[in-house]
């Protein structure tokens, strides 16, 4: 079985292609600048990269385009595009409908009720899926939720303190996201340790962060809770916020809710703190240089990332692993140290040399720690594409 | 000095009065149902109590009827009125004005812009202040805000992952509450102790509820954020919460924000979860005899303590002390119970034979633990007199 597992944005189309039988990845591509009048294609497969400007006036016409390049002979990825058994899209807010679901009307609708829950992932998803419907009728789509892999925490983490029937009836409790990176880190370090009763704390850091408490290969807790602005501070969302501070900001700023919600959700975190830029590279050669407010914004996430950490300890009753994934997570070895950094006492010792150049799947901890540190370097779109079979094979 | 400590409801004025040449409490007494035809008052001193229907259409009356109990020859509490210092009010939400300050317009005013910040707190003491000052215009009158022994916090962890300006000039950043009993439980553990550079992990848990980090006596990091709203769920107050549920909330309610933010004020916390109470004994007792959404209030509460006793271990590299006050942390040893529990990986561990019928001041960790656990009562009254005459003698 072949699957083509889609990553979306509002106007870009990621994907990578699957052979189910040994998990082999076949070929990844995808499409940028979807909607303007040009668009840049790439594609990638048996060593070589192609790219070229095409014609993508919408997600469906981009996805048809890929599926033209993997059926070029000379590529020998696809006979034809009949090969791909289905499209599995790594979805963000599923509201009621959970796991993993057949993108059909009911799903869609589901997605649309957490429009505004989820106002940069849902409204471009559910408008690309429809015209990838529309456009290739044929390959069943398939959407596997972020909140998917949390389905598992305990009722006592998943609602918030308020009448339970806001939780059951309008889906206001704690959802979670990134399942698919921390359902990976959860079964990556399984195998690396060879103990399938592990404690995580799997630490998902890129230009969306969230941390997950993991036990036995299931989710417990996670920092994200109803949307994807909550939890850790993000790029450009906030983290966590009062939401007794808004009647302030309202009156101060002379904006709607609505208004002031949009500045939550793309005017903040590290880009609003610093002021200058969310991504963690400029931050770091900023605060180098001096400006404190990039310090700042570096310090109140390491701080958040911690914040998380010790719950998810706590929760755990201590923890066996302590995984990095994601962009950061793989990459920034300055911050592992400013989150790992003086927790001895409770066990936790990186090995500063170990750590320094760090960027591949490997520990990172010092001989006494009793805690294991790993980078694992996260692979959602395998996740995606185990989840589309499964559910195929099943229903 | 003579310094009488005001605590106010929007109904009732409770207060202490201590001599502060040896910080001995004098009185306490108060008058509920104020605003009512009748009003109930009582005083107790000298090992009498007495109690006594009384005309208090306002909070000055109230206040100038305790004063006239006080002066009674037979307690021997007040030769006059006039040996009053001061009156010191453990108030709540300062915004701008910061710690403690006399009681003028411009602090009134300071409190009057945190209104719906703080909507159970600010309102009704700004008007019983302002009554209070016009019926007794000679007394000095010293606000103590709970927001000030938080001003220490660094600004990684006061701050939101907002732009600056809105920290800076708005106002809108973690401020903290509860500062009264955090100080005293600080304070006093390094008497206990006899050590000045302990780290303690405050756990003030009552029908409102706090966490604080505390480093040689001062505040690291506190639950509550920019409202007491926030933090640990409260017996009506939800605790943390995600901005972005408001406007699902707001639509399948048919609310509007204000209406939606008095719902998570005031019908929400323990008492919305369990739908029956907000008391954690109600709550106990309904969880005994099946009661399941009971059992998961009590589950949410102690697994949000956990929550933040976790983030301090991290903040604090590991605690020397975790203590516990307020009525249920006083009294409530199931809770302890839960709260302390399967923490003996991270150095934590109950002595369950001192805890099960402990109240009263004194050590509940066991021989093996690394971190010790203590009951201290706390006095929130006796820091605002100390703050009180320590602003009078430098003013």
């Amino acid at each position: 079985m072949k699957v083509l597992v889609a990553n979306l944005g509002s106007t870009s189309f990621k994907y990578r292609l699957f052979d189910m039988r040994d998990e082999r990845q076949l070929a990844r591509g995808g499409v940028e600048r979807i909607g303007a009048d040009q668009s840049d294609s790439f594609v990638e497969a048996g060593g070589q990269r192609r790219e070229s400007t095409v014609s993508a006036p919408d997600h469906g016409a981009a996805v048809q385009q890929c599926l033209r390049e993997l059926t070029d002979p000379q590529l020998r990825c696809l006979a034809s595009a009949d090969e791909v058994s289905a499209i599995g899209f790594k979805a963000v807010h599923g509201g009621r409908v959970g796991g993993v679901g057949r993108v059909e009307n009911d799903l869609l609708a589901a997605m649309e009720e957490m429009a505004k829950v989820a106002p940069a992932h849902n409204p471009p998803y559910v408008a690309a899926m429809r015209q990838v419907h529309e456009k290739l009728p044929h390959i069943p789509l398939v959407a596997a939720f972020e909140t998917g892999f949390h389905l598992t925490n305990p009722p006592r983490l998943k609602h918030y303190a308020a009448p339970v029937e806001w939780a059951e009836s309008f889906g206001v409790r704690r959802w979670g996201f990134h399942g698919a990176s921390h359902r990976y880190v959860g079964q990556r370090t399984a195998e690396l340790l060879g103990r399938d009763d592990l404690r995580v704390i799997s630490c998902h850091l890129g230009g969306s962060s969230s941390v997950c408490a993991i036990r036995g290969g299931e989710s417990v807790a996670t920092s994200m809770g109803m949307s994807p602005q909550s939890g850790l501070p993000q790029n450009n969302r906030i983290g966590d916020f009062d939401p007794f501070a808004l009647p302030v900001l309202m009156d101060r700023l002379g904006k709607t809710l609505d208004e002031t919600l949009a500045l939550l959700a793309n005017e903040c975190g590290l880009k609003g703190l610093s002021g200058s830029s969310g991504d963690v590279r400029d931050l770091a050669d900023a605060a180098e240089r001096g400006d404190e407010r990039a310090r700042l914004a570096l310090d109140v996430y390491t701080t958040s990332v911690r914040h998380y950490l010790g719950a998810y300890l706590v929760e755990l009753g201590g923890t066996d692993v302590i995984a990095f994934a994601g962009g950061i997570g793989e990459n920034r070895a300055d911050l592992r140290r400013a989150i790992c950094g003086g927790l001895g006492e409770l066990g936790v010792v990186l090995d500063e040399e170990k750590n320094a150049g760090a960027r591949e799947e490997g520990p990172l901890h010092a001989e006494e720690s009793r805690v294991q540190i790993w980078i694992v370097p996260t692979n959602e779109e395998l996740i995606v594409a185990r989840q589309t079979q499964q559910f195929l094979e099943q229903s």
